[in-house]
């Protein structure tokens, strides 16, 4: 997605240890309209497969799961990763590391709104090594539901999540592939 | 908005406490039609001020404020509760009560997204004591930023706080109005 890309190459940051600042547009402040464009691609990539239900995890994910779910007209649920008073007592809950943060962070899931009818989409903004998407994707599988594509606005393929997330047997689809961050440098696959 | 009122009539739970639970359309699983009509609505409220950044808070307020930010082709800064490794190491702090938690939260926007030009409205999904709408508001002003007006998607008027921040000077708007939640029910103001 060339939009996509060019916003990369002219706003996003290498902070080194592979992270990628792209704050102004994604992750702190959002570009409303990107992220409609970035919605509509990823609907598009996916729309054959026939989801009726999105799944992403609070915080950065919610922006592009929403305009996904929009494009496609299909609800989107988000995990909590703080259990709110209005959560279900009997909430699916599932761990996953995170790098950033250096901590197990919890993703939970009401059967509420989760279960075996359900053909899942999951979309976030990051596919970095797939920790949080294999969570998850545990979620869905815990849910009963089935999995049908995993969507990410930018991949950092160098980290390997695609190739961890194989075993999934869905597509995996990304709207910018970063390959390398080495020497301060942020190489876009064309 | 009827459309809205409708859904919290159908859907809405009084869990007591006054905590009313809509996790299956904004909270937990959000319905993106719905949301886009309540970014639409807010919007149309508040065009004549002439905002050019909408200011939210992680996690509830980011659809609607996304949605609303879509409408008026400006852009959203979430204020973050937990500090990404990303985020600029003066990043204005403010803390505030976070009742239904029990703890105080901090929330935390980066001087590189708000500032003395940006003339401010803020979304969130919730109306209640207006404490989280105080603390947004602080980091406005802390910013240097002209605060144009306040919108929620559903206001508990019975817990005060469009009266406790009457002082801020500008336009409260919100689509539903609860006005009682006493005794098991949910009434919504006409």
């Amino acid at each position: 997605m060339e939009l996509l890309k060019d916003r990369i190459r002219r706003e996003g940051v290498n902070l080194g240890h592979g992270i990628l600042k792209v704050d102004s547009f994604i992750n702190h402040q959002v570009d409303p309209a990107l992220m409609l464009a970035v919605g509509g691609a990823l609907a598009a990539r996916f729309a054959h497969l026939g989801a009726n239900k999105i799944v992403t995890a609070e915080i950065s994910g919610i922006a592009p799961a929403l305009t996904t779910a929009l494009a496609l007209g299909i609800p989107v649920v988000y995990a909590r990763k703080t259990r709110p008073v209005t959560m279900h007592p009997n909430a699916m809950t599932v761990t996953a590391p995170s790098h950033t943060k250096g901590v197990m962070t919890e993703l939970m899931i009401s059967p509420e709104f989760l279960g075996p009818r359900d053909h899942v989409l999951i979309i976030d903004d990051f596919l970095a090594r797939g920790e949080t998407i294999r969570a998850l994707a545990t979620l869905v599988r815990r849910a009963g539901a089935t999995l049908v594509g995993i969507g990410a606005v930018i991949e950092k393929r160098f980290e390997g999540g695609r190739a961890a997330l194989a075993d999934l047997g869905v597509p995996i689809e990304s709207l910018a592939v970063i390959t390398s961050m080495e020497h301060g440098r942020i190489v876009l696959e064309d």
